[in-house]
């Protein structure tokens, strides 16, 4: 029997602005990844989106970035470890604030952006998050990006971890996402797409784009809930599942 | 037998920037308020703050503000009800993280700057500061400056509160503190103010400004570590205290 | 002969977040009201802005607000008059620098928000403002709300002024506009907005929500971009315009 | 005849927080790299450093820096050569509002921190810089490194240029400046300093960290504010030039 988490980023409007329709898309996922303010969020939006969770029982977990409001946390910063460690803890704790007003238990973390992208190989930024973690509350879990050193340094560190696999993104051979800027990096074929998930799910293999075959492990797929058609997409990635015996449930 | 809680307004430095004698001061408290980041303080502040307490056996409460970093939340903002709740979730989960880090448990509550003055007779504030601070955790206490509305909502809310007095500042009429601009705002005269407080403690009386003999409660005493002067005036309250048969710990 | 300038807020976007059709709504208006970067705006949309005016032949004011990006400047602060007059030099100069670039002069100031709404009744206010704007460049213009201290300060202290009306808005007695929360604050049938603005015009005369006749002066039109409806709004009220003899130009 | 200017970072205090003793050391210097609001100063700050500047009979620079209020600039960030130019222009504008209010004229720029560092060796961000200086006026100076990529790529475009030189910083073989975290970066020992000083204005050589002999170009002496010794040292290095023959005058 194979199972799946379904993962998206949510919360990630910022005052008067919105993004992203977190209204449809989080009555299709099983774990939000929610923005703690830094890249994008404010209380008024962590306060919604961890009450929507809850009604839409998926669980929570924090998103963490740079501070970088501007930048949406995209563009890499160089801090100290100890920088990024106080950074997160600020973070989880943020978000922390509003899941226990709900009474839930935060459930994991997932680094944004361009941290997240340094995760990929930086031993030493990916150990300072897993101590944030680590510190704040052992029992939250780490998802990192499939071959990532953060999967590594948490698991050193005690903390459980999921790996994270990308419904439309095309891999790189050593497991790193394909720069959206290089050709290539976006599976725009839905069909394609589809049957990639259900083989890195189900065989644990992925083709990365020089044609090599990759070992990979899936517990948790990020879904995008911009626009109408990543809405249909993710119920088509639903339905497939089912059509293939794989349970969709939080981790 | 009377006791009297000492606290201070601690980590309101931001990144390059000093802002007080944390470290001296700390050694003769027995409560920190410390800034949420948000008119002072900032994640690496926050941990060394909360670590140097843990040191000095010092409870930990949080000092959270409006969102006013340049104006050291000083500076008025009308916010709605549910911002400033959300606003106060947001701030004090992020100095949990801190504490939690540390084993620590988060002691109290005690609004800073303008959002403090505004809680002297502003019931809608004082309220969603009460609802922010229940959510989060029931076991938080509130402190207040004496005479605020925070008190009575705190109380109907059924949150703990301690009633603030101060070693230095001098009360209008209505227990409120005489603005800053106004003169005699100060009691500038050392050994008048320390039999003020030695008053206010065992008698629960004070003299406004104008004259009138006021009740007032006092379970926490707020002193400042700026300036060298300062530190040395601590000193001798604490003696005085002592020599008074007032115990000082935490509530 | 009658003219009248058409004017709209642009640029009002942040980092990743839109906010508005302004590529649409710039082809239909005179005068471009651009985000300074305290309420909305970045140093990338305020570039890409002021070209677009430039492009359109639009002419380039400051809209500048309080230190509030989350609150999108729509939040009253209580700042003293050397802080707003400080704060206003600073973002009107930051514009400055991007119609500099172009080779375009600067040519007004608009304050936003809630800034706005303190400049029809706060003298004070309104006079640091005015101060700002003259120390700056004295040639700019002063866009205030009909009625609005605003107005009388900029000419006591010599800047030229453009009185805006509002396409869309009940007015109150004391010519104020009718609150956004109450009902009946704005126009919502199409016809009666356009030949209200008619009249506004063309007499000086507008009917207030209690039904009092009104004087009124109109140099320029608010117009907003945001929506579908509000495009096809615009140009219905520019072809009613011509109609009616209404020349559409810029100050 | 050797001349040379004295420049000194100012106005680096934020809000409640003071940095460095602005009121003492501008008496000292020809020029002042007046910070923008983005490391560090603020309206207010900026209107009373540019005041103080004129009073002092100082020239006011721009010292524009990555957004980075809490790391004071001095964390590396990665932008795009078009979000700096954007970045610079809004930070100059800012600026020149403050000094056009008083009549003066910005006279130069000069990059701060780590933005400042990147352009020791990083055409795209020194082009990127250059760029915005001349599009908003290419009368400015640009005040660089001795040895940066940054100088080359002034001149290029067309821009006047001052290199600068450092009283108290060792220098590596290719002229960058010795990291402070290496031994060594710093030259404690008076006498030394203020002789490299006079070498490197009257000969244009200086000996690197590793003895060996370079070339080196001093048109502004950079001084720092901080702390009681660095104003005697201040004054030292006055008495030294005046003894030498050197013209300390601004460019």
């Amino acid at each position: 029997m194979y199972t799946i988490d379904l993962n998206s980023d949510l919360g990630e409007g910022f005052g008067a602005y919105k993004m992203g329709a977190d209204e449809e898309i989080i009555q299709y996922v099983t774990a939000a990844n929610v923005a703690c303010g830094w890249h994008a969020g404010d209380p008024m939006i962590m306060d919604r989106t961890v009450k929507m969770a809850k009604e839409n029982n998926v669980v929570v977990g924090a998103h963490p970035s740079y501070p970088d409001l501007v930048g949406f946390g995209r563009r890499k910063m160089v801090l100290s470890p100890l920088e990024i460690k106080n950074d997160m803890k600020y973070q989880i704790g943020a978000l922390m604030a509003f899941t226990q007003s709900e009474g839930m238990k935060l459930h994991h973390v997932a680094p944004h952006g361009a941290l997240g992208n340094q995760c990929q190989y930086d031993k030493e930024v990916a150990r300072a998050i897993c101590e944030a973690v680590y510190e704040v509350d052992p029992e939250l879990i780490i998802y990192y990006c499939a071959g990532a050193v953060l999967g590594e340094e948490a698991k050193k560190i005690g903390l459980r971890t999921a790996s994270e696999i990308f419904v439309d993104r095309a891999y790189m051979d050593d497991l790193s996402l394909v720069p959206r800027k290089m050709e290539g990096s976006m599976i725009t074929d839905e069909e394609v797409a589809i049957s990639r998930c259900v083989r890195m799910i189900k065989e644990g293999k992925v083709t990365s784009i020089t044609g090599k075959e990759l070992d990979i492990k899936g517990d948790t797929l990020c879904v995008h809930g911009d626009g109408p058609k990543a809405l249909a997409f993710v119920k088509r990635v639903r339905e497939a599942f089912e059509r293939e015996g794989i349970e969709i449930k939080s981790i």
